[in-house]
């Protein structure tokens, strides 16, 4: 059935009317400016996807296009964030907190509710709060991006480094509170916080670790970025992947910059997997390894060009291995199954030291090469793995249609312990699952000393929200203690529910089975 | 006015007769075995304080002696440990966990409310239940010493570290779930765990981590001891420190066994201290420091020898600082001021790179000596961070009388940014503190890269009990919030407030104002 284009359309949250919601709208207007809250509601042409991420994206669940917000509201500041909540509890309006969300895989943050408010905090408090060089720590707001990051330390020359993830174009803090990660020895970002400042869904103000101890005349506490953790219980996890406060400040410790050495492994056959996990193992628990490791299939390495699929193969079905190992010829590291990136830090000798066990771990498998930087050209991958593990954000041109947040790695990333033969059946599940849908199949595994994430991402992720829902589920021990503790604490901190429901599973009484649930 | 001597008196919790009391007792007795509930109602001898440490201890804080527990529970199973809350629901009684507690300041738990009944979860609960080489893990329940852990390994002479605290008699998950820390790279041991069972308040069984995940056929998940985060909110931290809940096992990854070396500095003056500090922190930052060093005043040279101080020194005020050089001369490290004990790891000409670095930081302070564990007698202090510091536990005999859990540290433990100036005030204030109570001071200080504990203990620590309520307290920003966040959680965890109220200044609504808070 189709609509004549002109039509002025709304969506409009959940058990709120046009009126009711225009009263709220004004309502919050009034508080922090009319600017600042903006109602979605211009007639949809096709043509004006360009400039706007956050409010729709491209693809149709069910019918008509359902996760749209209502309106997106752009706080100044941190008491603008609590008269927001405020606001969200008062008229009871499920709201989305993102930090930046601009180049996020071109689709950005839909809310999980239609008709939810987003909560771009990025859009005006972006700015450093500081930069701390003697105690290597610096504090933000969630509207700075690696880049800026990156530029500001520039500026002030401090020889201190940031860990970054592929894209840099993210937020320093909403990466981490998603608990994304990066390549350098840092890479847990979330590990290498120190001290929030979080706008709970009561609209209370909380700050952890040393903040929660008042400064000298109400200044900040000076060692909030230099010691994790307050007396009593440690919160700050509970905030990371949960709808349980919205972060306005977050605290990072900074590397301090050294010299360091970027480099990859090919393995030349498929049945080489289960013994590069094994020889990888240990020198990981002994640390000898400077960061996560990545190990890629060959596939990957064909859409890292960025050129269309089309040129190597015709017809939309998978390739088959033959196509792939035609066209892998051509490319700089040439025919192979397997690359694994590396990256070694501290001064030179115990760099080469290091190296030389690596070298003599992989020895055992036959048709191993070693490459450096130099040794393929300017717009390999490789070149950007040295920025990336020296804590210089990149921004690849990557060309595909697609719509994830961070857990688009942990969705196809089962955890597996890292062992052969583990890693093995993980595989060929990975393979038959790939065949079942008829998709190429291009995995990356990061592997850790003693567990390895198996990461795959696709084309159309249709049966993928259904199943992150699914992935909350899936942690269902004793019949799912943790879904229910999480909901007991979510009830506890956000009474009235507004604070993204359904964020990673978790979906309040109100709005259980009343399908949104995919 | 006296008791005679035979009288029976039993301390009740608090709202419970006599009777309700026993009914309760008997209703738990059929519940787990008489055995394992012992009411503590024996006329009180004095000479019966030799074997049983957790009822009861030699303070008087006010008159008559209250600090005492009703009875003690020893569970034998989580099955049981959930018979216990459940039970502890019913009859609103509150329970005390602890895991092992033994030599604990020879005076373990007591419980903060009197009559509390005090759950002893180490005596039956006691067995490795694995150890995962491969892995580089083990999983223990709380009654697991240190101990226990190094035999265990020892016999299946596996090449693996644990990390261990001075008191090698303590719990590994009690110590851990006190976020205690030691002085190996681990030395954070709650950052080392990886997996926790919980029994909650609410007597629902609870899994963290990877555990969450079923395994197959309800076997344990594979990963539990190999990745720390399950989807969504990191829950682990809220169970440290707090009265969240009840841990009856957890997952800890070990070290393997590596090359190391420790060693001291010796510095000449009192005023050497800034400089010693701002030469300290970019060897932290940079991890050039194998381990978390300790900087301590010669005073506690003196005392760590266990000779009484009346040999040094007559009448009970201070020791004058004249005294104390006098006395440091015919130490083996001679007279000087401060004493700067590290450990590098890795190997030897890591080692030695290190050791340089290190020596040419502190050269800039004139006086400073190097020594190493050969060039002082076998029964000096620096022969037992040898132990400590490659996971050998240790069992000093300690001569002065306490009682304090871990935060005895951080009580006198102002934590500063690691800073000369900032050092330098605290340590005048500390001595001025000193004098105005007539003590000697032997500090030791723990120092990180962006921080410091300046750490203390004294004799009677009765302001301490009062001051460990104050501490809660002091985490204040924003009126209370923290605290606040707490016992909402609180309420919605614990109704019935029956696990250990009072833990961490966490009062619960039940227990406020009645006189039990010093
Ligand atoms: C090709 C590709 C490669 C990628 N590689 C990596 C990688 O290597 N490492 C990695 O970590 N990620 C990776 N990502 C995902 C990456 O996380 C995101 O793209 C980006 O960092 C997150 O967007 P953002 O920083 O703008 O945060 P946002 O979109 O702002 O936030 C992410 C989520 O966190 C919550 N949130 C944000 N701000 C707040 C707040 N202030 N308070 C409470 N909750 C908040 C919201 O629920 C939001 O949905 C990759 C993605 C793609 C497409
Ligand atoms: C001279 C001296 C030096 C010391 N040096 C160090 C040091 O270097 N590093 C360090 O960390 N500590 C140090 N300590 C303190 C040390 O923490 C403790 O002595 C010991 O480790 C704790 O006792 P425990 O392990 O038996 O735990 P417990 O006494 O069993 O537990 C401690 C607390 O944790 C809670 N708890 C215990 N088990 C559970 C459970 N299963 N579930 C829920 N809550 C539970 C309880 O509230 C209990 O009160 C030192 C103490 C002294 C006196």
């Amino acid at each position: 059935r189709t609509l004549p284009s002109s039509q002025p359309r709304l969506r409009l949250p959940p058990g709120l009317s046009e009126s009711g919601f225009e009263v709220a709208v004004k309502d919050l207007q009034q508080s922090i400016g009319s600017g600042n809250v903006v109602i979605n509601d211009q007639p949809l042409q096709d043509g004006w996807y360009l400039e706007h991420p956050n409010t729709h994206d491209a693809f149709h669940v069910v019918e008509q296009e359902e996760l749209v917000c209502s309106a997106v509201v752009y706080p100044g500041s941190t008491e603008e964030v609590q008269t927001v909540v405020r606001w969200a509890n008062e008229h009871l309006v499920p709201i989305y907190p993102i930090s930046v969300g601009r180049n996020v895989g071109y689709g950005g943050a839909a809310p999980r509710v239609p008709g939810g408010v987003v909560l771009d905090l990025g859009k005006r408090m972006h700015s450093i709060l500081n930069i701390d060089g003697e105690n290597a720590s610096c504090m933000v707001e969630p509207g700075v991006t690696y880049f800026a990051l990156y530029e500001e330390i520039l500026r002030r020359n401090l020889p201190l480094w940031i860990d970054c993830p592929d894209l840099g174009g993210g937020s320093v803090l909403g990466n981490a509170i998603d608990r994304g990660v990066g390549y350098t020895p840092a890479g847990d970002h979330f590990a290498n916080h120190c001290g929030m400042e979080i706008v709970l869904p009561s609209g209370e103000l909380l700050r952890t670790g040393m903040g929660a101890l008042p400064g000298k005349d109400g200044a900040d506490n000076p060692t909030w970025q230099s010691f994790q953790n307050n007396f009593g219980p440690k919160i700050d996890g509970i905030f990371s992947q949960s709808n349980f406060g919205i972060v306005t400040k977050m605290g990072f410790w900074l590397l301090h910059d050294m010299p360091h050495q970027s480099y990859c492994f090919t393995f030349a056959k498929d049945e080489d997997f289960p013994h590069i996990v094994d020889a990888i193992r240990p020198l990981a628990q002994k640390g000898v390894l400077g960061n996560i490791p990545q190990l890629r299939y060959i596939v990957q390495e064909l859409n890292v060009t960025g050129r269309r699929k089309s040129t190597f193969h015709s017809g939309n079905g998978p390739m088959t291995r033959e196509e792939i190992r035609n066209a892998a010829k051509e490319l700089p590291l040439g025919d192979c199954s397997w690359i694994f990136y590396g990256t070694q830090y501290g001064d030179e000798a115990a760099i080469e030291r290091q190296l030389d066990t690596i070298k003599k771990a992989f020895s055992s498998i036959p048709g191993t090469k070693f490459w450096l930087p130099q040794d393929v050209p300017e717009d390999h991958y490789l070149h950007s793995r040295v920025q990336l593990c020296s804590g210089v954000p990149i921004l690849r041109e990557l060309d595909w249609l697609n719509w994830l947040p961070n857990a688009a790695h942990l969705f196809f990333s089962p955890i597996t312990p890292t062992r052969g033969k583990d890693a093995q059946k993980i595989h060929d599940i990975i393979v038959a699952g790939h065949k079942k849908y008829g998709f190429d199949i291009f995995p990356t595994l990061c592997i850790a000393g003693r567990e390895m994430h198996y990461i795959a991402n696709k084309r159309r992720a249709v049966a993928l929200l259904r199943e992150l829902d699914q992935v909350a589920r899936t942690y269902s021990w004793n019949d799912q203690a943790l879904l229910k503790f999480n909901e007991t604490m979510k009830d506890a901190l956000d009474p009235n529910r507004i604070l993204a429901p359904g964020r990673c599973g978790i979906w309040p009484k109100r709005f259980r089975d009343r399908g949104w649930e995919l």
